[in-house]
């Protein structure tokens, strides 16, 4: 079956992507590697002056049997010697003279062919024209996203808590922010589309909705595949584009089982399979989208090293060509040291291996998850003003808390919740373990005309939250500072913990 | 003497830039290196997670004897094997675990510190709060000056021609380059106050001079020392910032001798030492700048190789602090690995071996520009209708037209240089040689309320021009395509070349 184009979305473009000339420059670019014409039309220095011959590092050797984090020791049995040349290149190797040369705005084609390998993988693309360009991480990627389709003015939608990188970066640019209410499956559908529905003529409808739907921050959950579905049908509806942040989307993890013995014996033999693992994920915007309306941002930070600063766009041809002519007026093109060294790791890799660190890191994740929630469970006061709701993916884990148990919330707080919040957060810093207030996190939209004031909020106008992560300490120290923070919330509650 | 700090130029900030609220995150993410925190606040993954152990390269090796382009052969003697470990390092050196870890938005210590001393040997700074920030380029930098500084509706002040993807990067953003005439020594700086002192009151007054000083992009022109004392002059009457974007400061050359016999006696004992390197080079903005009223963009673009993706900004404190915040939703930092790479590489070659590399590469540069300019002597057609200026920097060529020198410039061309620059370069891609017509470097400022006339264009209205490169390739092909080019012409204009 011959799969349909993607539909045309210009009418959504920025006044800056309508404006933008792609420079004359790049028409010719092509010829300097065109055997017959002697170039002498851009200003590319020659390789002979670039200083490295070549590039050689270690890398971590799949199966990964010991684990993907377990010290390599340099003998073959563990460790994958990488070499780089600089004129000369094994099949998938990007040559140092290339990498390190101006050009492939949209990413060397051996990164990309392996992108594109795994977009087929781990997608079901339901149009033709797909297309995968290389990003320096989605933090730029996102940013580049409001340029190429919003103005001064604009307003986008976001999930009423969300990454206050993004949120700042939309605000900055004129861009306001209305929050979806959510709650422990993600956007909640039906307040979603009660906000479209309703929504007042004065205020520019939402071109955008931008989500992290897999461990999500900061709240740590993760949306529920139906309700991609349902929000899939409302874009639809009210034509706006979705664009599904996914930084986190591989550290989706085994179900938590609190009982330890249970959880050995249903993790024994953990390693699952491939097709086991793949069966697992969920299901993506990109797979649920047959018009080319979800822009997927994904990102090597959490899945490789973010200092790769290296991630990649899924979407439709045309949108995709519109952040390239951005690109060649900003970042250009991913470094090129960092374009060879994970092209020359994930080529040798190859897809099975790939996805084999994949599966290790999914382990290791979930090892910290559950070592997190035993932590909280073991050292949070016990009270009905705790919760803790069970993250399946991503970094996350956040602690709800009632502000209006505290015993001073009336008198010392004057009821505001907020100001619990700060109480708290000078008390955990006190103590000595760094978990971040969930006020740092919402999307006020204040600059939005009012809308139906229902939607705007929802559940108990007294909780408070906190996030905190278990990705950046080993276990022991984790586990030291869920006792600490435990601490801190019994001091500050007056309430004696275990 | 205690230096001055710079003014305080927050009032030509963006409307973006005072609406950017830095991320609340970052006021704590350096805890993440405090041993008395246990650091649960951000989504920092392990570096045990890393896949890469070590990160080895070969580089050339100070004081490169044989050449900055000699094939290196491994040997002790021009080969400089560089390791850098993932968890510890030499002094001076980024461990991998850093070095790919979120973090240090304004560039990696070990790189800042060489970067600094490298400021402090080549500018005579004189106010106390400079700073330098790493950049991913300046291409980038210079987008990122225009978010920081303007607004749609604004004016900025460019060289007459200047590089057509900065120029584009301006007008997306709908602020409209006005053209500033210029001579062979660069922007006139009397036509420049002439504008400023006549500027209308309707449109908004620029805030920033674009300049590209040395080996001007496409002229190939450099500025004059005292011109950009009266530059600098006129900056603070009016009020505006300099921008000044150096990528080619580095290749700036001895003078063009056209007698072979004379050139070879004056550049004999070629190599020059560091103090005479140093007296040689061109009085930058940055040390003419008493106020930190200049922002001054440098890159490893043609001086290491354009796919480091690397570069930085100099100028006063807090206007760099913008530049951080803005990055901190952009590009985050440089790709790890090439900050790794490059404080590896000139952490080792010390400052001495860097300038030793910048005499190598202006040595290099000199020779392809006298072969550039020996092949356009003997090549281009004898008329007085072609041009060429010695450049004494940069990459670029230029071959002025008179096009009404055209035997069919009235009938065939109806009196229109743009159409006899259209003709020309058929001819030129024709023939199998790329040089670049002129027109696409046009600053048109078309959206400029009239100004005076008489400050827009100077010169001939017939003449047209062409810009070649000798930086792209080797010498042979060089003269080659130089061949090719002066027959194009030749034939073109109905004159048999040499």
């Amino acid at each position: 079956m011959t799969l349909p184009n993607a539909r045309d979305f210009s009418h959504l473009y920025s006044e800056e992507t309508k404006a933008r000339k792609p420079s004359p420059l790049k028409t010719c670019i092509h010829l300097f590697h065109d055997p017959n014409i002697i170039f002498l039309g851009g200003g590319l220095p020659m390789s002979d002056f670039f200083p490295w011959d070549n590039l050689q590092a270690n890398a971590a050797l799949p199966p990964f049997t010991n684990g993907i984090g377990s010290a390599l020791t340099g003998s073959k049995d563990d460790s994958l010697s990488l070499a780089v040349k600089k004129n000369e290149a094994s099949e998938g190797d990007i040559p140092l003279a290339r990498a390190l040369q101006y050009g492939f705005s949209a990413g060397q084609p051996e990164l990309i062919k392996f992108l594109k390998e795994h977009t087929e993988i781990i997608h079901d693309l339901k149009y033709a024209n797909w297309n995968v360009i290389a990003t320096t991480g989605n933090t730029n990627a996102w940013e580049s996203t409001l340029r190429v389709f919003c103005n001064r003015g604009d307003v986008i939608l976001t999930e009423a808590h969300s990454f206050s990188s993004s949120l700042s970066s939309a605000e900055a640019q004129g861009v306001a922010c209305f929050p979806v209410p959510i709650d422990n499956d993600g956007i909640i559908p039906e307040k979603l589309e009660e906000i479209l529905d309703n929504w007042t003529p004065e205020a520019p409808k939402p071109k955008l909705l931008y989500t992290i739907p897999t461990g999500q921050n900061p709240t740590g959950t993760s949306l529920a595949d139906a309700r991609k579905v349902e929000i899939y049908r409302i874009a639809q509806k009210h034509d706006f584009l979705i664009v599904e942040d996914e930084p986190y989307y591989f550290l989706q993890m085994e179900p938590y089982v609190a009982d330890v013995k249970a959880r050995e014996e249903s993790q024994s033999g953990a390693k699952k399979s491939h097709e086991e693992f793949l069966k697992s994920l969920a299901k993506t915007f990109l797979s649920v989208d047959t018009e080319g309306r979800v822009i997927r941002l994904d990102s090597f930070s959490k899945v490789l090293a973010p200092g790769t600063r290296l991630g990649w766009i899924t979407g439709a041809a045309p949108l995709l060509q519109r952040y390239v002519e951005l690109h060649e007026m900003t970042i250009q093109a991913p470094a090129g040291f960092t374009q060879t060294l994970v092209a020359a790791t994930l080529n040798r890799w190859g897809q099975e291996g790939y996805i084999d660190w994949l599966i290790g890191l999914r382990h290791e994740y979930t090892l910290k998850r559950d070592c997190a929630l035993d932590g909280l469970h073991k050292y949070l006061p016990k009270s009905d003003a705790f919760k803790v709701n069970p993250p399946i993916a991503g970094m996350f884990f956040t602690v709800a808390i009632d502000a209006s148990a505290h015993p001073a919330f009336a008198t010392k707080f004057n009821s505001d919740p907020s100001l619990v919040e700060k109480a708290i957060y000078d008390k955990v810093i006190a103590r000595q373990v760094l978990v971040v207030p969930g006020s740092w996190f919402k999307a006020d939209g204040e600059t939005v005309p009012p809308q139906p004031q229902s939607s705007k909020s929802a559940g108990n106008p007294n909780e408070i939250f906190f996030r905190g992560t278990y990705a950046a300490v080993a276990p022991e120290k984790l586990l030291e500072g869920l006792k600490r923070l435990g601490q801190a919330l019994g001091e500050e509650f007056g309430i004696t913990s275990a």
